[in-house]
């Protein structure tokens, strides 16, 4: 019988967790499927990826980066290590708790450099659509390669999409914005902050985006921040040239007029208001279509799709854990292709993500949701042989950093965690996050003086 | 026997004439096709629909629009007139001859109105994917509506590309600029020259877009324009504050460095770097691969693809004409497509485009290339009913024009031209394009004081 053919799509965290499963599967003397992961950009990492383009990429296709200059990890790393290689095999030092871009870049890639999986991957090809075929039972992935410029068409009997869902921004319309005389842009293009140095800026949105967004301009010297909220405000104890204020009612000119009466002269609109789960190469049949939530709607266990258990989903739940739930569903996805975990029937399928849609619903807060997603990462691991870890711990210290939040959002990235992997404290960083301006590796990895 | 059915895959300029063209023919008693027109944007106008967006649209697809504000024609309305329909009898007034685009739209808009072809368009349907079966003889077109969120899958006798060659940008990429301080935008994503006041703004290239939007921002008070060049200098007269330098070489910071040894700090890079003819809703077998260039490669009298003449291009030239040549492929594809002109067989139609791109290859200047792009719309012309006008009073026009800038680049709008339909000569308008920061149509139709 011919190997199962497997296709990635996305060699972002979500789908580097997948081909690092197969190939410890490979390691430990397994016949895995052939693999052949699909990325859109030259190098992997996904977001982690930097890019200084906006709007499309080198190739005309919609630009996967969000990621922008000078950011540091928004969570403590002792929440996303990985549990098969940890943050000390990999520095071969200890290193402090929020690591800028380049220092999760440098991590992520360690892990899959020495796995050895680059040649699974075809860079610079972008899946133009995938279809099922009810006869033969196999899915056609259609991918152009940007590189040739010509297109390669492949039969699979498994495809997993990795494409992750801070890609493709949510942008509203508000009264005035086709005559606003600055920049309106959503945070996905956000890329160098010293761009708003001097300026005022409006921040829209009360989301992750919102307050680091908000908060890199502050660091790098805008002006004055103003950022509005629909529902709630952050309501962190924010820094004297930045105010919170309600809805955003329409502009004038250079004017933000709120819903409140007042109003802002302002030089440029950042609009921090979410992404989409967008798949503009799946066909209606395989496309998921859930909000951004902790239980994804059709999806079993939160990786199979329940209309064809033949597609997976990685990492498309809204997020307190990262890299580690996205390994926990790469092993789980990896050992249900290679028949080690049976699939239910449809009902048992369906009444899955059901339960767990109506267990998150009854959540009260968000201490209650870190748990609920805690339990449901070490539910999968229990089903595979990944690593397992003291997933409680990792919650204790999310809980930590929500108070270090409270207390003053402009200074809980100098505190230290614990790892639940090793059980050590991370040392506090050299230099306070706010006085910080240079976020390369380099910088970061300097110990002492 | 079935009616045929015909896609048409945009409604922009060359949409639209294709809408109106198989409109007369219905309006003068033929039996037309049924058409279906799918257009991405909740619009018609295509390019001239202005959008505040960039990046990807509300939909999550990459954004159509380069348009931006304060725009006027770069080239005198004489030289694009509709034969069928002119300015004077939309405005019912003599109007000069550079309008800005509100004024544009409307005049475009004006003819598809009165020809009543809005129900034959989908909005917010973006084409995913189109094929082609042998053994059928049809196309299918898989396009998405956004507003549904839902598929739909038909079947085609013929499909007509009219989606543009001006919306996907091509981005190359400098040493430094994932190091860039400020704002690195291409042109796709310029919107409003206001946000570039008391700015340094550097701008790559020597075309269209770069002579524009530098005047652009100059006339909106930018502090200083710099501009530079690969090949040649555009050779303007330009104002004080407008220096033309050779290539970029690196950045650094905020300092572009040229290759002829110079520097200066900037605050923004404006990418005039061209666009792509990209369709990333096409396969292979149907995709047109042509440089920007008047005789596009593969395309019989420039709009019958010679690998399935089945298949139509409207529009994809480098462009002196714009819709009045759109307007002579739009009647020759429908004459095609209703059996009035016969194709020849394949060697025929490949001579055609070669003999045609060894012609243009021999031309000599700017002049001789706007001679034989009005010979090329005078040839399809004379053979469809399309209203014929005279073709080398336009070009006329265009040469006057090209004068106009040379002489003075901030004043050429400033002149009035003959039109070829009427006869007449446009007045100038009331104020000179430097002072008239008001693009509004209200403004421009305004006459005597």
């Amino acid at each position: 019988m011919a190997k199962k053919r497997v296709a990635i799509i996305g060699a972002g965290p979500s789908g580097l967790a997948q081909l690092r499963a197969f190939q410890s599967a490979k390691a430990n003397g397994e016949d895995i499927p052939e693999i052949v992961c699909y990325e859109k950009q030259s190098n992997w990492g996904g977001l982690w990826n930097y890019t200084w383009r906006t709007g499309v990429d080198k190739d005309g296709e919609p630009c996967h980066g969000s990621m922008y200059r000078y950011l540091w990890s928004n969570g403590p790393k002792e929440g996303l290590e990985f549990a098969d290689y940890s943050f000390d095999e990999h520095f071969g030092q200890e290193i402090a708790s929020y690591p800028p871009r380049a220092v999760l870049f440098d991590y992520i890639e360690g892990r899959v450099k020495k796995a050895g999986v680059r040649d699974w991957i075809r860079f610079n090809n972008v899946v133009r659509d995938v279809s099922y075929d009810d006869a033969s039972g196999k899915f056609t992935v259609t991918a152009r390669d940007s590189e040739k410029d010509q297109e390669t068409v492949e039969e699979y009997d498994h495809v997993i999409v990795a494409s992750g869902h801070f890609s493709v921004p949510n942008v509203p319309e508000y009264p005035g914005f086709d005559g606003f005389n600055g920049r309106i842009l959503h945070a996905h293009d956000f890329r160098d902050a010293r761009e708003f140095e001097g300026k005022d800026i409006l921040i829209m949105g009360s989301s992750y985006s919102a307050e680091d967004i908000g908060s890199q301009c502050w660091k790098y010297g805008a002006k004055s921040i103003t950022s509005c909220y629909r529902s709630a405000p952050m309501g962190y104890d924010w820094p004297d040239n930045w105010d919170e204020v309600p809805a955003l009612d329409r502009v004038e000119g250079r004017t933000a007029y709120f819903t409140d009466g007042t109003s802002r002269d302002v030089d440029a609109i950042i609009l921090c208001t979410g992404y989409k789960h967008h798949f503009n190469f799946l066909p209606d049949d395989l496309r998921l279509k859930t909000a951004n939530r902790l239980a994804t709607t059709d999806l079993y266990k939160g990786v199979v799709w329940v209309h064809n258990p033949k597609l997976f989903y990685l990492g498309m739940q809204d997020q307190w854990f990262t890299f580690n739930m996205f390994d926990a569903q790469a092993w789980w996805v990896r050992d249900a292709i290679m028949g080690k975990i049976d699939l239910p029937d449809r009902a048992t399928m369906d009444a899955d993500w059901k339960k767990r849609q109506a267990d998150e619903d009854a959540l009260e807060d968000d201490y209650a949701c870190i748990k609920y997603q805690g339990d449901y990462v070490a539910e999968l691991i229990a089903e595979t042989d990944y690593p397992s870890f003291d997933l409680d711990m990792a919650c204790e210290q999310f809980y930590k950093w929500k108070k270090h939040k409270k207390q003053d959002i402009m200074t809980f990235r100098n505190n230290g965690y614990v790892s639940p992997l090793t059980g050590k404290k991370a040392p506090a960083h050299h230099t306070p996050w706010k006085d910080a301006l240079d976020d390369s590796l380099e910088s970061y990895l300097q110990t002492g003086a």
